[in-house]
């Protein structure tokens, strides 16, 4: 067990932990209808042109455009109809001179056809004979065989993170199925010989658990997939055993709940005694969560998350969730919304030291206003409350009321 | 059928579908760790005090604030340790003057004792005496047994979207299951005799299919369950089965994937075929997306979108997605994000109409711009390059370079 632990900057302490890690993106290949919300691990090409022939974008009359010019509602261009497109088939007519085919939108172009009339600007003389009222351009109304997608063209980068219209253009390619990355697999271990599971009813002194819940929800949120392995008491030889069987299902572990001195100090026990590296960081300088433990067990990351409820889930966003992002691919699945808001009131901060604020968002003379939440980092119900938090920088020593903040939104 | 359909404004279309609409939310009973990103149908008030005792939030010594004024480093205040409060026990210990208790964070407060001071502040003289170095206040450094949550607060709304933090607290308060609104049930019927399935290779003249794929992801993103129902040639009596079964397996109805009049033809009259109301809105003043049909059949809603695959995604968002919030409780699952940005060109709007923009996002001296994305609403690229959409406004002709939107992101 190392003595001393100088508290550090939360980017020296998570640079240290990526500098110890050694974990590799794992991949796995999904169908189109698992996909939304995953990340591409291949560059997607597309095997096919879109549409793949000449389509017409209006219902009317496919022509070729040098026999509209100068047609006006006037002095009419006379055309002969020769047939008409079926959806879906084969255009196998040959546009003559001063020829016309009628054609519904998405209909396939005739061969020497270049330009479709639409229907409003025509007139039905007889059967076979239309009357075009106003010229169009050749190119006009229709899209070209390769103009959505183009055959080989790059269509959606790895590391892309799979949306609506992302599966639409997929089905479009025929592309069923897509490589994508592994969600990150997170182990959740509680501990503290004061937390009971919430369906137990807790004796004077003890309470019921609040961290395995808000931080199973915070892996779900970021693509992950959490699964908890209950509440350990804070036994050397208990914990070992966990966390072993953690490492060897999971990605990463956490190890949390309980607040006191003796659990965290035998969440770092544990972590030391599976050898080197061990714990990387005890300490950092930030509010809430200072007491966070960080370290590294054969590559994977091994987390003691601080007690209090408010303090885990900050930490867990600073420390755990760019993990999560490295093993899936890069890119963040949860991307807080961002709002500026002006600070209701003048906010102290320690200088050399991140203070993340919770706050409530109110509108006030059509201001957005960013008002603090105060209240212990042991008290859950300050985050429920809270819309979002704003970060103070490790250079500042607090803010003055009316100043611009950024508020990340849950 | 009706020989005659004014283009109503988005606005009185959607009045107009929800005037005809007759559905009830309903609810179910989940678990806590499915409640994610659920949508609350029930007030939730807590059965009990949390933490239910009076707690340390620092490690030191539980002590009578009076015994500790006045001390200081230079005369520090002697007390006499009377025991250690054990993690998760109840402190049967009863504090009398001049008398300190060790505690860690997170311990029960022992009887008659009304503050902690911190370790950091205090020296042990020997193992029955500790000096204090600084006065503490009455209440400082402990929560009370209610100051996190109090039995019988109201601690969740009904509406409320359940994140991390709110499944945490559900677990302190010992509330294992909730009530939430049941998830919204879309059918997806594809149709157009151009339409093949994405696993067929398409003729010249067919296309694969887009549309289903690409509101599979949008009603999955919105919080709702998506089931495809396949490729529907344009006949009456196939499409009329289709719509009836999806009616009785969903909530909601979605016709969609041929772009041609006929296509349109055969879903209005499909609709009407049900009878009284069918089809109340047949156009609506929006780019894209003005061929879009709404209906009501016993009280749901059918929708007939437009074929072209941009014109379908923002179509579902102005008409659908209302429909889904309402069914699932009045709270949008999907809140998409909003910046402002700069335009980067001009872009002229018919008045009286909407029109809804894709663009890209670009940072130009440290400014945000949104650049248009020009393209057929055919092109389903067009929606894949695309950051977000904004709104031109019913009165606007248009936009000037430079003038502000509000992008909604993807």
């Amino acid at each position: 067990m190392k003595d001393f632990f100088k508290v550090l900057t939360v980017d020296d302490a998570r640079n240290k932990l990526f500098a110890n890690l050694n974990l590799q993106p794992e991949l796995e290949t999904v169908h189109l209808m698992k996909a939304l919300s995953r990340v591409l691990a291949e560059d997607v090409v597309s095997p096919i042109n879109i549409p793949g022939f000449r389509r017409s974008t209006m219902d009317g009359y496919a022509v070729k455009a040098k026999d509209t010019f100068g047609a006006s509602e006037g002095l009419p261009a006379y055309l002969n109809i020769i047939g008409e497109i079926r959806m879906g088939q084969e255009a196998t007519i040959n546009l003559g001179s001063q020829e016309a085919v009628k054609i519904s939108t998405g209909g396939m172009l005739p061969l020497n056809s270049d330009s479709v009339v639409m229907v409003e600007y025509t007139e039905n003389l007889d059967e076979l004979t239309i009357g075009i009222n106003k010229a169009v351009a050749p190119g006009e109304n229709i899209v070209l065989h390769d103009e959505d997608v183009k055959e080989k063209e790059l269509v959606l980068n790895q590391g892309t993170l799979l949306r609506a219209q992302d599966l639409g253009v997929l089905g479009g390619m025929g592309i069923m199925e897509v490589k994508v990355y592994k969600k990150a697999k997170v182990g959740i271990i509680s501990t503290g010989d004061e937390v009971v599971p919430p369906d137990q009813d807790p004796k004077l002194g003890q309470v019921k658990d609040i961290n395995s819940y808000a931080l199973f929800g915070q892996v779900l949120e970021r693509g992950g997939i959490p699964t908890l392995y209950g509440i350990i008491q804070d036994s050397m030889a208990d914990l070992k055993t966990t966390v072993q069987k953690a490492l060897e299902e999971q990605d990463l572990v956490i190890i949390t709940g309980g607040s006191s001195v003796g659990t965290r100090d035998v969440t770092a026990k544990v972590i030391e005694s599976f050898g080197l590296p061990g714990v990387l960081v005890h300490g950092v300088s930030v509010r809430p969560g200072k007491p966070t433990i960080l370290g590294v067990i054969e590559g994977k990351p091994v987390y003691g998350l601080p007690g209090h409820p408010v303090s885990t889930m900050v930490i867990f966003d600073l420390f755990v969730t760019p993990v999560m992002n490295l093993l899936q691919g890069g890119t963040a699945i949860y991307k807080p919304a961002i709002v500026r808001a002006k600070l209701s009131r003048s906010l102290s901060s320690g200088s050399g030291r991140e203070d993340y604020v919770r706050v409530k968002l109110i509108e006030k003379n059509g201001e957005l206003w960013a008002e603090p939440i105060l209240g212990k980092s042991g008290l859950i119900f300050t985050m429920v409350k809270a819309q979002g938090t704003f970060k103070i920088a490790l250079d500042k020593e607090g803010l003055a009321e009316g100043q611009l903040v950024d508020v990340s939104l849950f």
